[in-house]
């Protein structure tokens, strides 16, 4: 068996168990978020400020994959949410037969969210190919990494619905031509929404807030204002 | 064959390549340094910055590995230096047998240097493993990724000889605890040297052209001042 060989049948395994899962949130209307970025771009700065902002009107949890340190998810449960870590002992991405393992040993704390948010490995690359169930993929994008990203990355850049620019409160201060990538996200992913955001100063967070309300509707086929509080 | 029979394959046909280009460099007296970091953390401007500061002393060139794009490679060359550009083909890290292919095909530019810097795939995981014949790794760590970062992606931390802190310029800008790093990479790693450098303002540069020159020096048993002048 060669190495591509293997990588196949690995995807292969992947992919029956994301459909498994995905199966299952849709019976419970779990919107499920899969976010994907390098270290240190923001994904958990944007979760702890999407729980503060949201957890009075919506059910919300968190799975935070991650080589080493439970980190991530004390951060979460600190701004009020269920959340487990899952430590992928040096894999550079979660796969789906985590995410189940991790919601089975959970049990009742992540069960009937209304929104379940993956925060993948700190990784552009090695996430991109495995499926999670999720609804979409959200790549975020720190303001300091600089604006040749999406075609150094493409692969995350054209399968990700949403692309969230973070940390834009820093743009006085560096490089960065917004404009460009919106040029690039837009070249690989025409339907893509790109959102600037400051989870700082909470500039834009407001549009984050009702993409993730409207997908939660159109998944339950109900209107925005029908979520369930719990 | 298992995945992992599949991986400790590879990883010991890598080290056979290694070992021949450490064999190679060995024998011309060049200095070989693999950049390791997240996306955006600032391998090529450091890289920008240390060709303009050096070029006029030493011989330097550079090897610049991607999933996408031949930017890298370009902005290297825009500073002065010798410059190949290796497209992994989606692959998360270099490997030594693309290093050996990029120098054969190369040939004169990137033959004799007193300094060959290998800058790897954006990636603070997947290059841990893959020795490339070099004399050292260097992580490098941005003041905006996180102070926590570390003991997240403890691998390159353990096993980088040198963490760049990069972006000094914004730590007005972002909570990052310095000695809070300083701190994990010590503890990772006791014989590990920490910089901490803003290729923007030039702060903490000559420690690391230093640091470069007595290295260099090292290898071949030689003093600092006599360093061959191209």
């Amino acid at each position: 068996m060669t190495e591509i060989d293997v990588k196949q049948k690995i995807l292969a395994a992947n992919a029956a168990a994301a459909g498994e899962l995905r199966a299952a949130f849709g019976a419970s209307g779990t919107l499920v978020v899969n976010l994907i970025s390098s270290p240190g771009s923001g994904k958990t700065t944007l979760l702890e400020a999407t729980a503060r902002a949201l957890k009075s009107r919506l059910r919300l949890g968190g799975l935070d994959g991650d080589i080493a340190t439970e980190r991530d998810a004390e951060r979460l449960r600190s701004a009020g949410i269920p959340a487990r870590q899952i430590l992928t002992g040096g894999a550079c991405h979660l796969d789906a037969r985590q995410v189940e393992k991790a919601l089975a040993e959970e049990g009742g704390e992540l069960a009937g969210l209304d929104v379940l948010f993956i925060e993948n490995v700190g990784n552009l690359i090695c996430p991109t190919t495995y499926d999670l169930g999720e609804d979409f993929k959200v790549a975020l994008l720190s303001v300091v990494e600089g604006d040749d990203k999406p075609f150094k990355y493409p692969a995350i850049f054209a399968r990700a619905a949403v692309t969230v620019v973070t940390k834009a409160d820093l743009l006085p201060h560096v490089d960065f031509d917004l404009p460009a990538v919106r040029r690039q996200v837009g070249a690989l992913n025409p339907s893509a929404r790109l959102l600037v955001t400051s989870a700082r100063t909470g500039n834009g967070m407001e549009t984050w807030y009702a993409l993730l309300e409207e997908e939660l509707a159109a998944k339950r086929g109900a209107p925005v204002e029908a979520l369930a509080a719990p």
